[in-house]
Order: C-alpha cells, then sequence, then structure tokens
C-alpha cells in the first residue's frame, strides 16, 4: 500500500460547459477528501470500483447551480453531490440533494452532517450505546468522525475522553471540541494516563486506529462495555504486532469474563438511520452543541474550499492519471 | 486449579430426619453436576460464596416431597430445589418449584429446560440469532449446552455444524442429537474439514471453548456473523497458546471487514427471557424437537440419578471435607 503521489495525477484546464436540456453547470465549493479514496485508487477487489485512469477522481462535494436548465434546481441553489476533484461539474440531477444555508452551514454536509457524521452517529448510538455517566473513549478523537463521536457521547450525558497523535490535536479536541479530556498516543507513558484518564474504566470504546491503542484500553473496559470498530488505521503495522506473544486468549478472556461487544461496522449498514441522524445533527448544531469547523489542517475537517475561475473562464479538472501506485 | 480427588469429600451415613412444622422431606431424584461447582470449591474471589469446610456439597436437585407439613406441598410432588450432593434434605419450601411431569421428563428441570437449557436459548437467540438456511457452529456441541444450542438452530431453520471431541461424541451429536453434522477437532485436519463440512461459511460461531478450536473457525465467519462467547474451557491452555504470533490484529480486521459481532455472556444477564425460555422449549419438547436424555456419559446429559434408601432408613449425605484442593 504505497502513498499517492502528485505524478500519480494530473490537473487538466477545460473551457467551462454550457448545460444541456435537463441539466445543470455546478460550482464546486466545497470537496470532502475521505480515506476510501485510497481505495478507490486500487484495482484490488473491494466493495466498490476503482477510479479508471483517465476519469475523475471520485469524491463528494457541495456546489453552486451557476446555470440551470432543470426546472428542479434554479441559479443559486446549493447542492449536495458526488461530482469529484474538480472546479465545475455538469449534471441532470440524479443523485444532488439541495441544501438550506439556514440549516446549517452548507459544509457540514460533507462533515458533520454528511458521511463521517452519519459513521460516528449510528456507530455511537447503535452500538456504543453511551449512557448517562458512562466513560466514552474515542480513538482519532481529532479525525472526522472521532471528533463527532466525542461531541454526540458528551449530548448524552456521558463523558469523552479522546486519544490523539501530539499535543496540538489533544488542545484541539480538549478546548475547541469540548470533550473532557484528551491522551496523546505518542507519549511514552500513554497506557498510564489513559488509565489515570479513566478512573471509573471506560463502558464504550470507538475503535478507529486498531493496535496498539487498543492494549492501552482493553485493562480498563467495565462489564458490558461495548466496542464499535470503525477503522483499524494503525493495522497497516499488522505484520510487526503480529510478532508479538498472542493476544487473542487474552481478548476473549475479557469478552467472557467483563460480557463486552464487539462490533464491527460501516455506515452503510445502517442507512436506515439516514433520516434519525440529519433531524437530530441538525438539531443538535441548531442548539449549538456541534462544532463544525473549517479549515482546520490535521483536526478534524476535510471539507476544503475549491473557490474556481468566475463562469466562462478555463477551468481545473483533476484525473487520476496512473492507479498503479500500489499495483 | 487442581483437580478434585475423592479424599477432598466425606461420605456420611445419618438417619432420616422427619420433617418439623412447615417443612418437607424431599427425596433426589436426580442431581446435575455442573462446571460451577469447581468453583464452589475455592475460596478465591468468585461471584458466589464457597461451600464450607463440613457443609454439603451444593447443587440442583429434583425431589419427589415424601412426608409434607406444609400446605404448598404434598406427598408425591415433584420440585425442583437445591439441596446438594445428598440423599434427602428438609426444606421449608422457600425455593422449591413443583415440576409438571406430564408437561416434560423431571430431570430435564436440570438439563433442557433448565440453566444449560436457558443458557443455549438465550446466548443462540439473543446474540447468535440464526435465520433459516444460515449456519451455526457450535463448540463442545455434546455438552448440556451445545447439544441444545444445536437443536435450537435446527428448529429456526438454520444448519447446525457441532464440534466436539472424539469420533463417538461426534456419532452422538450427528445421530441422536440430529445436528447436520459434526467435525472432531481431535482430528489432525480438524480445520480442513470444518471447512469442507461449512461450505458457506459461518453465520452463527457458539463459543464454549476458545483457542485453538476458534483458530479454525475464523477464517469461515461470512459477513455480519455473531459469535456468543459462553465459555472458554480450553483457556486453561492460555499460557502456550501465548507463545504464539499475536493474533488480535488479525481478529480485529475480520471484526471490521465482515462487520462481526463477538459478544460474551452469562445465563443470569438474560434473566428476563427466563418466562419465554420456558414456554417456547417446553412447547419444542412436546412437539419432538428436543432430546432429553440421561445417563449418558461425556455426551451431554449431567443428570444423574440417585435413587436412595427408602424412608426411615439410613440415607448418605456426601459433604464437603477439604476445599483446599487448589488453595
Amino acid at each position: 500500500m504505497g502513498e499517492p503521489k502528485p505524478s500519480d495525477f494530473r490537473l487538466e484546464e477545460v473551457a467551462i460547459p454550457q448545460p444541456g436540456p435537463g441539466e445543470v453547470l455546478l460550482r464546486t465549493k466545497f470537496l470532502s477528501l475521505d480515506p476510501y479514496m485510497r481505495g478507490r485508487m486500487s484495482d484490488a477487489p473491494s466493495y466498490a470500483k476503482p477510479v479508471g485512469i483517465d476519469e475523475v477522481m471520485e469524491g463528494g462535494t457541495v456546489s453552486e447551480v451557476v446555470a440551470s436548465n432543470n426546472d428542479k434546481f434554479a441559479k443559486g441553489d446549493i447542492v449536495l453531490g458526488h461530482t469529484g476533484w474538480q472546479t465545475h461539474a455538469l449534471s441532470k440531477g440524479g443523485g444532488l440533494r439541495k441544501l438550506d444555508a439556514n440549516a446549517a452551514p452548507v459544509s457540514t454536509a460533507l462533515g458533520v452532517l454528511g458521511m463521517p457524521g452519519m459513521t460516528a452517529y449510528t456507530g455511537l448510538l447503535e452500538i456504543g450505546q453511551p449512557k448517562e455517566g458512562e466513560t466514552v473513549v474515542v480513538s482519532a478523537a481529532s479525525g472526522a468522525v472521532g471528533s463527532v463521536v466525542g461531541q454526540i457521547a458528551r449530548i448524552k450525558g456521558a463523558r469523552a475522553v479522546g486519544i490523539a497523535g501530539g499535543s496540538d490535536k489533544c488542545r484541539y479536541v480538549k478546548d475547541e471540541l469540548g470533550f473532557d479530556a484528551c491522551v496523546d498516543h505518542r507519549a511514552s507513558d500513554f497506557a498510564d494516563q489513559l488509565k489515570a484518564t479513566c478512573p471509573k474504566g471506560a463502558d464504550v470504546y470507538f475503535e478507529n486506529v486498531g493496535v496498539p491503542v487498543f492494549d492501552a484500553v482493553l485493562p480498563l473496559f467495565n462489564t458490558f462495555a461495548r466496542i464499535p470498530v470503525c477503522g483499524l488505521i494503525a493495522t497497516i503495522q499488522h505484520d510487526r504486532a503480529a510478532a508479538r506473544p498472542d493476544r487473542l486468549p487474552l481478548l476473549m478472556r475479557n469478552v467472557l469474563t467483563k460480557r463486552l461487544t464487539i462490533r464491527g461496522f460501516i455506515v452503510y449498514d445502517f442507512a436506515a438511520r439516514h433520516g434519525d441522524f440529519l433531524r437530530d445533527v441538525a438539531a443538535w448544531i441548531k442548539e449549538g452543541h456541534q462544532v463544525p469547523r473549517r479549515y482546520r489542517r490535521g483536526a478534524g475537517e476535510r471539507a476544503c474550499d475549491l473557490h474556481g475561475p468566475a463562469q466562462g473562464q478555463e477551468f481545473r479538472k483533476t484525473t487520476c492519471s496512473d492507479r498503479g501506485v500500489d499495483s
């Protein structure tokens, strides 16, 4: 799994097209850059097709309608779509959803009110089921998902303890996202710090990273603790970890004696909860609970402003020119 | 954890007592010998008090009322109680439950209609949730719990694959309990046999034993498989297993990519389901689904007949004379 390089992509400038019958011309305002995109750059079998060579890289977007030949959309409408890494796009309207800028900042449709927010909402509430007074531990707490998990945990009356890499991220998690505490997993005494930060143990652990952070959380689990497994960013280190003594029997003994629930999920498993999610999180934002942020590099917000040139000028399109980075 | 020896116990013969006011005299018909008893012989901290030195060893029993000074019980009534390892006992009636011999053989109150049956029923239905056409794999399939798990799985329309130690047990599981298949975990090609026996993978794995059987089941899990963790008999081998490479990251990757649910439980967690359990399992026995058995050494039935001497004669009482077997 190599890292993508600039030479794997090509930036093209082409004339802005005019919308045909039934079409709208969209100008991208926000693009969500998400971990799943790395998978789309690989031919390895997965739950979705890869992006083809010379195709525009895909991605969720918030766009403004700048010209419309479609009765359902008017010039000035703001829409959620999936138009990819480009400043402008044509659409017949399929898959577009109109956004209400008065309900919430439109960029949130890619963050707290979008796929990352729904991942946090469903994983925490369907599997984690935090109760008042419980302790919810979240790894990758400054990330798009983790940041929302901790905030919803607090809304539900639980204590939110974040885990993040570095003091800057931890400060952000605690001071700006409002977690009760955050522990830096890079600290040499990380496990001791985490234990001291969870004097009543852990009732929920929202797993985003995997080994070795999990090792520090395992001894803290209370009876009936729930562990939604959302991601395992760190399992790229799997081979190194595998050289250690086997901890599977230790885990299973904890599962039995503490009656733990460990459950993996992806957001699409809970598609039926989308309406509940939009209703609840929009209400929480209105009440001032949520902290939707932009442009916080390395600190949870992936929406980036893509103000393109004015209509009629040249515009830029990023295509995936070489998908072979890990073939 | 040493094994109990005959010299840890003392067999006493005393005169059969006469019931006082409000008391009944019980004659033990069946005694359930259960794994938990080993814990009661140890002073180690646990969820229940140990049996004291010189006290009668405890145990669930089915008894006949042979004399009664209690309005609630008549001579000839059959009752479920917890009178321990003795042929006769006095009781004021507290904790006794009258059994209906027409509803099911009374020994089943200690087996399929008792604690082992309830463990199987709740673990399988609350956590395993088998659906029609799915494959349910059960370890310790000839045991008091496993034998019921497989039979309920079949009642729910699933395919029941047992795992047991030795060809005799496997024959019993398949031919007498009616499982679709049974694989001997002592076979050198056990993992290959299990895979061949589960051509559509495993949707539920009822875990009674732990490593190393779990290793053979892990690769077979289908997406959304459920793993109720009921027991880990084999984790006595934990130290040996721990010397192997770490498989915790492998497990967690499977949890995420296959969206597995792993959940530990003990029967008391589902106490609220006791009424449902009695109703359903009694109905299944009436319909001829269940195979309540007695006296099948090493093959699932723990009730043993304790026909004592006639009333008025001497009777035998087993006391725990030395609890120091693992102190």
